[in-house]
Parts: structure tokens; sequence; C-alpha cells
């Protein structure tokens, strides 16, 4: 069989493929996966350079479907590859298949979890940085989009972010099929218009018919020679391709063909071609940086540092002992003191501007490589990339995120840059670490646990000023928390600010014979469900408080960890919408400070 | 004093008064005002048309500062349009004042909340487009723009969306100072690299020296021609502009000025003008839509009907009752069903393809001119803008957010598409309603109950058919529950999906003796707190049922009702990460089915 023949079958089995593994599924999305299988023909045959038989080779180029909806064709392709077995592609979207509906990293060949639109490419951006800065390998990173992704804006930042670092080691195929799910895209096949935007940002462009091989050749081999610039390959496409009763036609989105048999019979039938990718050369080993042996910073207790700069000077030093951490930010380094990372080790610091989406995305790209990668900003603003620590979950991402300025506490600069949600919404990602420390060697501590934790981890640092008030060769452990004064009164629960209000509360509490212990719970997730349990049955109560609204927080997680022992507790939290003023004044005004504190012990205690 | 002279020397003033206020405050961001006065200065003398006594004039200009920290800059405006006097001016950022340290609608003449980049743009295309397409009024929607803030995927959307919507009474005036608040912006004065994405994306561009008063008069008279086109005014300007110790240097973003007395002397000193901005035409209405005397929908009891089926016909049967009810969505409408209200009201229904945080942006910018938006797509894909809603809640603003495909109950798409954590995050906004209904009827009545709600609402509805337990005409208060079978042995409380499982437990409990009472959460913030605190004293105890990740969702909602009446709670709720199957066997993997509730049920009675 000459090239072409066979890129030509190869690219129906995939179609017929995607068809029967739907159609086993009873739902899924073939007609998304039809306009796109000559391109992954193509690419299959002579351009991705992936050993499928060793996926961990760090020279292995990458291939992400950011249209995770077409999973179907990602399978056939696995099959084409001999990878996946035909038997196992029919339990697509079967209970226990990994074949999932949208493809996850269960399937080793799968770097991310795709699903949510227009996260593959920046994500890809990630991989395709890691590739020229941090490994300084040759390999590829290749993105199949969907068109209807490019409306979010997720994508936006990922081109200009590659335009800006002149990523040529990034190639972005645009499944140009003119349907999205309920009509027609903005900009239908118009490919110009989407060449205008990705040229503006810096990409060079490739306008194809998505269906000519010989054009999809071409222009495959023009986009690996590189050039300084990122590729965008734009290819109009038909949604359907190849079964007229749907190619090109509104309505099929999303379900498997109502006529399977004869659809497979129009594509020409079942076919068992293989496929073998290039390897890439086995010798490449990606790059080691130099360390040092620094130690880890310490600071004297009674002086006071804000929990920020801990971290910044904790992932410093980190940073010398361990050539794996690389840092980024979001345009505030001089605020989350990430600045004092990139100072130190320039070649693995990011700068990734004011574009949240793009720095989690970043961050999972680069730990895809094994990078230990630490992102920081405001923790306010890292709501804005929400949907992206969600989906780095189920990617099974391995993810530090550091968000400063949480709270109340932050005082003058006013409610948009308070982060009072951010321990509900990290809570609430799966198997995340959620840790709030209330002193410099605390943070450092659990910084330098970061580096070591699997999954998301999150650590909320304040904007000011604290005491120190552990020695820094104290231990925290993750899941642990700290009895900072004992009493078997009443218990007083805080972390962070509120950790140092609850122990001035025990001050004022102890001046009237009422001895309070206080609890600094550090970690918010997972929860030292033991010690909040003894002081349960300890005490005659707790009193959690937290700069932070009421629901999701520390007192909830307390709550829960006493759900089936049943405890008195009075749960402070912010209730009123904040405005601007003075640290003390809205710790106040929250009722979150150490008199009011002090007023719900006392209601336990009498 | 010659208009040349007039705009010189109020540009000025608002450059002193910016240094003052900060100066004042001890903290703000005047070198980022001092860039954009200038602008501001011409666009207040002769053409922002904006009614500082009436600031309800439905013919208002709006006028949306993006760069949110440039507040001293925008409260100087206030001064010098006399809203707002030189005393109150100085209490910037003071605990207690309205001019808080980025600006909020506790000011009459602010219609958002910014402070978080990226906001104003889209917000802008929701109010041009209410415009344009609602109100039907001839005002202008002006956006000052940062240029760091360009970075933020949201502008893109916003930039793409106007361009597609042809928002000629969109004008986006941005101010390129270069610096951002660590370093140079990617593009520093290259204006030509704004103008190309702008124009990529369907904008008009004018690039000027922001400085240059008569090229800004002309700017903005070119731009209020209108031209079926958006316009994006590319100003290059100097951050700090007039004072050499800090114009055009970095180090200075968001601090007081050292020197701040030779500052002012620098600037000319004080000075005292009024600008009188000119006035919309005073008997201009908004345009009032036709309305019908529809019935809500109205569901036979023992029938089945997915709740995401029923919102749609929900808002369309509303849609009728009011003409101040629009809808949009997320390129979805045939899975959330808003493609129910789109058909029965195309002029009041907008497609905002697959963009969620401009559909939200959208949702926050109509309500500023009193629409009652309703906002849908997947709720796992609401995440994508949770900083938007976070932001939305200090506008104060009124939105109804429906998010579809509720857990792992959605099968075989998988975890990219089930929202759980949804509870959790909306239960931790301000003010905010999270509503979680059963069956159909109870969907219309809440939805008919979210239009006249204030703040931020947010409807959880699930994928699959279920069946309709209430009657048509049942009530369902905000904040209330339903106890659907009642029982004084052990208590089952669930919502949605797990409402009918616990059904189900309550069936096979009574079997053995044993009579759970069985309550519907439906309002799971605000929460019944009486009824969970009566079963608690009437029963063992409280099982709570959640298709949702088990932090802040609907077990914490309980336990933090009945904090203080400690009670054993089971909490079950979603803990491994699932992956597809059909959804009765990831409910029951997820032991969160009927199996699981009534097991937890007899482990409280035994």
């Amino acid at each position: 069989m000459d090239q072409a023949t066979f890129r030509s079958e190869l690219a129906q089995q995939l179609r017929v493929d995607s068809v029967r593994a739907s159609t086993a599924a009873g739902s899924g999305h073939p007609t998304s996966s039809m306009s796109a299988a000559d391109l992954m023909a193509v690419l299959l045959d002579g351009h991705l350079r992936l050993d499928f038989d060793h996926p961990d080779n760090p020279a292995n180029d990458h291939l992400i479907f950011s249209k995770g909806h077409a999973s179907p064709l990602q399978y056939s392709a696995f099959k084409a590859v001999g990878a996946v077995e035909d038997d196992e592609l029919l339990t697509f979207r079967e209970f226990g298949s990994r074949l999932e509906g949208h493809p996850t990293p269960v399937l080793p060949w799968v770097d991310v979890a795709t699903g949510s639109l227009g996260q593959g490419l920046p994500i890809g951006v990630g991989l395709a940085l890691a590739g020229k800065r941090l490994d300084r390998l040759p390999y590829r990173v290749w993105v199949l989009c969907g068109d209807s992704e490019m409306a979010e804006g997720s994508v936006w930042e990922a081109l200009e972010h590659a335009g800006h670092e002149q990523l040529d080691n990034l190639i972005a195929i645009v499944d140009v099929n003119r349907l999205g799910q309920t009509g027609p895209t903005m900009h239908g096949w118009d490919l110009a218009s989407y060449a205008a935007r990705a040229q503006a940002a810096g990409w060079r462009t490739i306008e194809i018919d998505g269906h000519d091989l010989e054009e999809i050749e071409s222009a495959l081999a023009d986009a690996e020679s590189g050039g300084g610039r990122p590729v965008a390959i734009l290819a109009a496409t038909q949604k359907g391709k190849g079964v007229a009763e749907v190619a090109d036609k509104p309505g099929f989105h999303g379900k498997p063909l109502a006529h399977a048999e004869e659809a497979i019979a129009e594509l020409g039938g079942l076919r068992d071609l293989r496929v073998k990718p290039a390897t890439p050369d086995g010798d490449a080993k990606p790059h080691v940086f130099d360390t040092g042996s620094s130690g880890l910073p310490a600071f004297e207790v009674g002086t006071e540092l804000a929990t920020r700069k801990a971290y910044g000077q904790a992932i410093a030093a980190l940073g010398d002992r361990r050539g794996d951490v690389v840092a980024m930010d979001g345009e505030v380094s001089n605020s989350t003191f990430a600045e004092l990372f990139r100072d130190q080790h320039p070649d693995r610091y990011f700068e990734m501007y004011i574009a949240e989406q793009q720095l989690i995305a970043a961050a999972v790209g680069m730990q895809v490589r094994g990078w230990c990668a630490f992102a920081s900003t405001f923790a306010a603003f890292l709501s804005r990339a929400y949907d992206f620590v969600r989906m780095a979950a189920i990617s099974r991402a391995d993810l530090r995120l550091m968000g400063s300025h949480a709270g109340v506490a932050i005082g003058e600069d006013g409610p948009s840059q308070m982060a009072l949600e951010d321990l509900a919404a990290f809570r609430a990602v799966h198997g995340s670490t959620v840790l709030y420390p209330c002193d410099a060697n605390q943070t450092v501590q659990l910084v330098a646990a970061m580096a070591d934790l699997r999954g998301i981890s999150y650590l909320r640092t304040s904007r000011g000023a604290m005491p120190v008030i552990y020695p820094p060769d104290e231990e925290f452990p993750i899941g642990g928390s700290k009895v900072v004064r004992d009493g078997s009164d009443v218990t007083l629960v805080g972390a962070g600010v509120t950790l140092h209000e609850a122990r001035k509360a025990a001050d004022l509490l102890s001046h009237e014979g009422i001895e309070a212990r206080v609890i600094d719970l550090y970690s918010v997730k997972p929860v030292d469900s033991e010690s909040l349990r003894r002081a349960a049955r300890e005490t005659a109560g707790l009193v959690t408080a937290e700069d932070h609204w009421p629901e999701g927080g520390l007192g909830e997680a307390v709550l829960s960890a006493l759900a089936d022992q049943p405890t008195p507790v009075r749960k402070l939290a912010v209730h009123e919408l904040p405005g601007s003023g003075k640290p003390a004044e809205l710790l106040g005004q929250a009722r979150i400070d150490a008199t009011a504190i002090a007023e719900k012990a006392r209601e336990l205690v009498s």
C-alpha cells in the first residue's frame, strides 16, 4: 500500500473505530472525531515522535486533545498504534474502563485530562516552556483544538504567551469544522479570521483543507521546521466527515450515529491497520540544574514577618537545594515574594503576566514532565483559574499553589483583593491539601513539605507581618495541628491571623479564670481530627475563627471532623461584605478578633 | 480660560487630587491614576453624557474603570464633577468611607466593583448589549482599561464578543503606560501590537499619545461616530506622568508618592476646577418588551423529567409573563434547555458561545440596567467564571445562574463534566442563594422565586430524568425544606438525586421497622435550620447524602446549622475520583445511593 493510500485508509479506520466505540457506548462524540481523522492519520504516520511502549521517555513528543470530547478519535488512534486492543476500545465509557468519556491520565499516553474546553493549549504552553527552558529537549507539543473552544479566553492567553515566548516547539492544529454543540461557531470556515488573531499574537499560521492529505502533510512538515514562532495549522473540516447522513449537518453533536452499520459500510468497513509513530532519539536526557546546599530560612521567635515573605524565602532556598523546583507568578511577584526565587534562579522562574488561567496551566504542563512547580498570585485571583485547578485534580497533577493576601486582614485594598472563599474552593478540590500558616517558620516547613506532596496543594498566606511563635526546627506534619496553649475549659481554634487573635483571646480569658486551649489548625485539609476530638472531649466546646466567609472553610472543616462526636461549636467568620480600613478595624468589624473569640468562649463555658 | 487650558488644568487637578488622596490614605495607586488623567479630563469635558445628579437616568452613559486600582483618579473625577466633596476625597481607604481602595457600587456612579483585572471590558460588553438590544437607548459604554490587564483571557473574550456583535456603543480606552506592577508589560508602548489584536477581533482602533489633549479630543470624537464596530483607543502614556521622580519609572506601582508636597508643587499646586459633563436627553425611555399571560409549566406527579428541562420551560414561561427577563447561555443551550427561552424570546436571548467569563460578565452588565438576567451552562464550567461571580457579589449584582449536569449522576461523560464542587463554591459567595431541586415542579417554583431574589442565586440542576413528586401548586420558600416522609427514628437529608435515594433508603429501612424522616433540603443556602434542629431533637441523628465532594456542600451546610445543637451526623458524599459509567453504578461506587444511606441510618439507630 503506498503512503497516500495507507493514510487515507488509516483515516477511515479512525472514523470507523470512532463510530464503533461511541455506538458501543451509546453516547459520545463521533462526528467531532470524524472531522479530525485525516489530521490525526497524517500526524501519526510520520510526524508524531512518541514511543508508545515507553510513555515516560523524556524525549517523547506530547499530544494533547484539547477537544477532549473527540476521545473516540484519540482512543481509535491508540488502537491504531497498538497501545489499546479492539476489545478495550469497545469498553468506551463503561464503568471501570480506562477509556472514559473524556480522556484522563489513567491512560499512560494521556498527559492531562481534557473535556473542559480551552485548557489543552495553555497546558501545551507549559509543556513547550518546559521543553525549551527546563528539559532543553527538542520534543514537540501538538495540541488538537476545536474551533468552538477558540472563544475561551484561556486560548487567547495561550496564544499571547506562546507568541511572546516564541515557542516554536508548540503546534496547534485547529479542527475548524464550523459547527459547535448547538449551531455554527462565530467564524464558521473563515480560516482567515483565526489566522489574523493568531498572527497578531505572534504565531505563524498555515491554512489548509483538513481533509486533503497532501495539504496536511506539507502543513505538518512546515510546522516542524520551527522558525522561532509557534505554529497554528488552521484546518477547514467537516464535522461527521465521511458519512453523508451527518456530514456538515447541525444536530448531531455528541450523539452516536443512528445508523452505525450503514455508516461503517459507507466508510469502507472495518480495517485493522497498524501505524508505528516515529520514536525520539533514545539517549536524550533532560537538563539537570545545578544545586547548592542552602539551609531553609530560619526566623527568630518574637520577630515579625509576613508569611508571604517567608514563602518567597522558602522557595528560593528550596530552589537551591533542589534542581527540579520551578516557580511562576501572575505579575505580582513583589507582592507574593516569588521575586526572591526569580532573582536567585532566573532560569527556573516564569513570568506569566496577569493571566491566571495560563499561570496554572503552565504549572500543570510542567509537572507533566516531572518539574516541581510552585505558582503564586493573590489568593483572590486564583479564583480566576478555578476550573483549571478542578481539572488539574482530574489530571492527577501535582501542583503547588500559593495565594497571598488572605481575608479582611489585608486592610485598605478592599474586598476585590481579599480572598474570603479560597479555603472553601480549594477544600472542594479532589485530593487537595489546604495549608494556612500563622508564622514564618511554619510557612517554611509547609512549603518544604509541599514540594513532596502529591495532588493539588494550596498555601494561604497573609499580607501583614505576624509574630514568629515557633522555633525554626519545629515540625508541622501535613494533617497535623499544634496546641499552642493548653487549657481544659474551652478550645479556641484558629489559623493564620485568627490563631494570633485566639492567643490574645486566651490571655483575656485567663484573666477571668478561664483556661482556654488554643489549637493552630494550620492543616485545614487534611484536618487533625484526633486533636479536635480530644479537645471536644476534654473541654466545654470549640470556638472556631477564620478570616473567610462562613461557608466551607476552617469552621466547617472542624464541624466535619466532629460530625459523629457531637460537640458544641461556635463558628466565627466574616458575615458582612467588608470595605477598606485598617486590618484591626476590619477584623473587629467582622467579629473574628480576640474580643469576639473570647465572647463566644464565655458562652460555651457558662 | 480657553478649552485647551481648562482641560490641561483639569488633568493636573485630577493628578494632584490622586496624589493627595493616596497620600492621605498612606496607600493606593497614584502613578496608575496619573497616566490616565488627560484621557479622563477630555472625556469628562464634552464627551461623557452622564447626569451625576440622576445616576439612575436610563439614558446615562456608563463609565467603568476596569483598572480599578486607578480609584484615586476615579474619585478625583467625581470630585471634579461635584459629586464628591474634597473632605470626602481625603477619606480614601478609611474605615467606613465610600471611597474604598477599589471602586464599588456603594458610590451611585459606580456600576460595578472592579479591582480584579480584566473584568471591566466584558461587563461593558453586557451593558453595550443591553443598550443595543434591550434598552434600545443610545448610551455609550466607556471602559478605561490598563495595559497589563490586556493579558487576561477575559479581555479577549470581550474583544471577540463585541466584535462579533458589532457593538459600536462600546469604547475601550486603553491606558498603555507600559509598566505593570513588577515591570514592563509584554508589549510596552507597541500600540500596533494591541491594535492588531483588536482589529483581528473586528474592532476599530485609534492610536494616540495619551497626553496630547488634541489627539485625545479627536480620538473620542471619532469613537463617538460609531460606524458599526466597537472602538479601542490605544493611548501611549507615562505611568506617574507629571512628576519627574516617578514618571515612566518602575518601582512605584501601588505606592503613595514619597514626596507628595513637592509633587503637588511640580503639578502646579491645588486647583478647584469644576467640570460639568453633558447630560443625556431627558426623555429617553428604555424599551419595554411585550408580555403575555403564560402560566408556569406544571407537571403531573409520577411522570419523569430532568430538572434542567424544567428550568428551560420555566424561564421560557417567565419570559412571557415578565418583559424584564432575559437569558443567555454558553453554547450548550440544548443541554441546559435555555433553547426553550431562545425559541420563544429570541430578542431577549444572548448566545455567549464557549466563553463563561463573558457569559457571567454579560449578565452582570445587563443587571446594572435592571434586566433580570439568567445565565446557564454546565455547572462544572461555571467554575471557569468563579472570579466573576465573586466580584459580582461585591458589585451587589442580582444574578441568576443555572448550572446543569451536577455530580456523578451524569454518568458516562466522566469527571470533567461533573460538577462536584459547585455547592461549596457558590455557598462561599457573599449573600448567595444556593438551590438544588429534585423535581420538575419544584424547579419551576424556584426559578420563579429567583427572578425576585437579590444577590447571586444559583440553581443546580441534574442531567437525568427524575420522578415528579410534588404537585404543581406546592410552595418552596427560599430557606425552607420539605419533610417528604415523616419518621422519628432517624433523619435522612438529601437534595436533587440524593433526595430520591433517601426516599428509597427510607423504604428499605421501613421494612426493617426503622421509620426514617426524609428531608428535601432544596435550599442549601440559606438552609432551614429550624427543621434540621427539630429533626435533630426528634430522631437519633441525621444522615446527609450529596452528589458532591465532602467539603463545603450540603453536609457541611447541615453541620453548620447544627453547630450549637450537637447532633450525631453521618455525612455521605463523593470521596473518590469517579470515571465513566451508568449513573446508578457511579452513585453506588460513590456510596451516596439508597444502600449506603440506609447503612449509615442503621448505624445511627443501633
